[in-house]
């Protein structure tokens, strides 16, 4: 296991470059207006830690340990507050222990004597939420001590069913492990969230995360064969098949549970043949909303595109992609057997008659050997525009510590809205995030941009970036807070979901009490209290216990 | 509303023709070695019914009756069993009243006052049900009155959203009338169970129906949008949505529900353009392992047929296609924008490279109109395999009703399983049906018939036919239940599931209780407790109270 950052994004020392610092400072300058100075980052000697409430067990001491590295990287996960809280030496939300089970017997065995001492036991797998969802806030845990069950030891590809394409999977691997072990099998499971380097199967399973496809199967949902999980009463595994009809999935009650309700160990997963045929291209429009409707014809038109993703001419320059002139619509196709061009090319048609411009002889397409740089391949050809994408993608959160690190305010939100609504949707929610930055003072050109992640045909999953001055250190916090919660209620306000695929963790909780049905949410705390009678999985997410 | 049979399949007087009577006899005939008889159909003046144990209560009388006719007409599903104690007069197991709500108003009134006189109460979309999800039996029922809660009132598409291709439809929709209001639009929900005429969009939301898409989108769960539904403490209203990463889908609870959480009372669903462009073609193999590999390849080839369905040859044979010889693999493809010849050529390829015979020319493709036949539309042109397959599809609950007053046990039953396990899975369970239908007494030579009605990239949903002698009158029922559950342990031993598609009910009890995980029980009963703190919503379905 690679030696990771404890209080930012990444590996320690993978931190922004000097060439990506002075390309920040040249961006950021114009916004903020005044000097730009680099707040140092913290060293751990130099952090204090609460004292840990929690004597660690002769029987469990080889899986439990409470070193200031253990505890300081496992406090937060990885979001504004997180960093900014990280950068100010602030770790009094810190666990008093850290767990690293082995098996699920370790598990088991760290279950019962929580339950016995009534810890606070948060699942924890690589650490990248950036909702609150592996913090337990001090005003939470009153005097209950408090566990990260680290679950990065559970890792590797356990079993592997060529025949139909499907993998057992243990839930504290990494992407990158995963993707490594299915690869000399012909096989790629094909999930990268934008975290995927830094965070778990079993992490992306508890928040219903969303990855590489952005239509058809855009959550990791539909990829879940099976899920095995440990409750604190019991083990729950439901059957591996390929489709059911017998009562409501279990499997769709894990998925997007938090930790509140088991902890998730493995999963029979939906592997793919990896791709060799691919076809992409760009289409350039004079507006976002007509960038959109083009998206929103190819995802009613049955091509299901690999990739279909809208960037509005300011995100797009701000990633490099051309002078901020054109909103854009990245087309990609993809296939492991067949030739994509056919497909390729009527998506070129539907963009071209939307209005979209589009480079004479693009989405011809080819046989194209296998080279995602999610997977760190080495690269021969010059980078196309999908690739320079997800290398900026990958980069983001490296460059976001950077802006935080130049005092500035840094904060990305993510929606789903249906077709009928979404051009309203988008201005409302624009409006009253922009008119809270202004209020906030975080003025006088705070940066606003959107990005369409995922398409449906019914909808669209929006993706908004604020960059904006803040004031010094945690006051920034305040200002933050004041923006997030404007623009929760503006999307609750106007229909949306608080959360396409970041989960709704601590910091999501103002919408979703708004959003879910209450039934519902009666409904799940009581299965809840039967599961987890303690109410010791990861409480106050999601729910109040 | 038509006038529908009270004890048999579809509308009063649809029953078996007399070409149908003639085909029948000419089919069973060998099968039986003696002489046929056809047994009477019942009268809703012959037949004795409980007294009914309730008393109408002045305040709802408008919306409840206790006549013979609604009452018998309440009393079963459509299961083999239930047509058996129908044919035989027994209606012991009648609701002592049915209740015909016109407004969610109305359901909440009823469900009070179910409360005060601790009454059961089964929600009821179009009584298709082949799994007793639909019928209390006394033993349940105990001193409690029953009330049956006939949706049908609560009808009609109520709201289109053309720009995101979705609608809101209330539960008590029937298929056709669904269609008949979509279809002036250009727009199809293209849902089409085997009920299609005589189920609603409510039960096929509560039994997670499976429908006219074999590959991709099989279960109706994929299209819907959100879920509004009554619980009996409170309401239940999901957001409209295209996608969502806020906890675990409230929907999801309610797929598969069958009627013990909530009654749901309307759905937006996601809806799609007509086709325009169809292309079908059909392969001929020599094994029936064979043509289910190439049904694998086409599942995990990216390319979709929305048909790619296997008949082995009894099945092939008996539904009117060829002498008999050949396993059959039915392919189609479908777009409403897009030609798809490209596409049906593509898979034509594979499935002759797995070995298929495929005639030459086939798959071409082309513009056709869209002429369903489950729609009843003119047909102006000679029906090709997929139309003769509907024909026959449509037409098979009716046959079946026939060969039950002739006095023959017919069953069919259905599952899934992954690839891996495929041919041991078919075969296992084969020999255990057939053992226990000779063991039985139903030889010498019972027909058993295999079919998949939905391929995935990871398995495929077996479904089998039985039909065979049987002894006479309700003796059957012993019979049935004996073959019945040899067929469900042999599903679970191997690894299967216990419904693919047609629900869990009372009869798929001692398979669900095997699978389901026994944590995931106690957990969902626990959110029915909550919600339903009486237990008046359809106790001994999916699980007891």
């Amino acid at each position: 296991m690679m030696s990771r950052s404890f209080w930012g994004w990444g590996a320690d020392g993978s931190g922004v470059t000097p060439a990506e610092q002075t390309m920040l400072e040249a961006r950021v300058a114009p916004l903020v207006g005044s000097e730009l100075s680099w707040q140092q980052s913290p060293e751990i000697g130099q952090i204090s830690l609460p004292a840990t409430r929690a004597t660690l067990p002769d029987s469990l001491a080889e899986l439990l340990t409470a070193t200031p590295t253990d505890r300081a990287s496992h406090t937060y996960g990885k979001s504004f507050r997180d960093i900014v809280r990280g950068l100010a030496g602030d770790f009094s939300a810190a666990p008093d222990l850290v767990a690293y089970p082995a098996t699920e017997a370790d598990i088991t065995r760290i279950l019962d004597w929580a339950s016995e001492v009534d810890a606070i036991l948060v699942p924890y797998g690589g650490g990248s939420s950036v909702v609150g969802g592996v913090e337990t806030p001090v005003e939470v845990r009153g005097d209950r001590p408090v566990i990260s069950l680290d679950m990065s030891r559970l890792s590797g590809v356990l079993e592997v069913d060529r025949h139909s394409r499907a993998a057992r999977i243990a839930a504290g691997t990494y992407g990158p492990a995963l993707e490594a072990e299915l690869r000399p099998l012909g096989l790629t499971l094909r999930h990268y969230p934008q975290s995927f380097e830094f965070s778990t199967l079993g992490g992306w399973l508890a928040t219903r995360s969303g990855g590489h496809f952005a239509t058809l199967h855009t959550h990791l949902d539909d990829f879940v064969e099976s899920i095995r999980a440990i409750t604190p009463t019991g083990e729950w595994e439901s059957r591996r098949l390929p489709g059911s009809g017998a009562g409501p999935s279990p499997d769709r009650i894990l998925l997007g549970s938090e930790g509140t309700l088991g902890v998730i160990t493995e999963a029979w997963m939906r592997v793919q043949d990896r791709p060799h045929f691919r076809s992409s291209f760009v289409g350039r429009f004079t507006s976002f909303s007509g960038a959109c409707n083009a998206a929103r014809l190819l995802a009613q038109s049955g091509l299901w595109p690999q990739n279909c993703r809208v960037l509005d001419a300011l995100e797009a320059f701000v990633n490099g992609f051309g002078d901020g002139s054109s909103h854009l619509l990245l087309v990609a196709f993809e296939s492991a057997h067949l030739s994509v061009s056919h497909v390729s090319q009527a998506a070129v048609e539907i963009v071209r008659h939307a209005g979209g411009y589009v480079d004479s002889g693009a989405g011809q397409g080819g046989e194209r050997p296998d080279r995602s740089r999610f997977e760190g391949n080495d690269r021969s050809t010059p980078a196309d525009d999908a690739e320079r994408w997800r290398d900026s993608f990958l980069r983001a959160p490296y460059l976001r510590d950077g802006l935080l690190r130049l005092g500035l305010i840094s904060e990305t939100f993510e929606t789903a809205i249906t077709w009928d609504r979404f051009d309203e949707f988008v201005e409302g929610v624009r409006a009253a995030t922009i008119a809270a930055l202004l209020a906030e003072g975080c003025g006088p050109t705070p940066i606003l941009s959107c990005r369409l992640t995922h398409v449906y045909p019914d909808g669209a999953a929006p993706y908004f970036t604020v960059i904006a001055p803040g004031r010094p250190g945690v006051e920034r916090l305040k200002q933050w807070q004041a923006v997030k919660d404007a623009a929760m209620d503006a999307i609750a306000l106007l229909g949306g979901t608080v959360t396409h695929h970041h989960a709704v963790g601590r910091d999501h909780r103002r919408g979703y009490d708004q959003q879910a049905p209450a039934t519902f949410i009666r409904g799940i705390r009581a299965m809840k209290k039967e599961l987890d009678p303690t109410g010791m999985l990861n409480p106050g997410v999601l729910f109040n216990c």
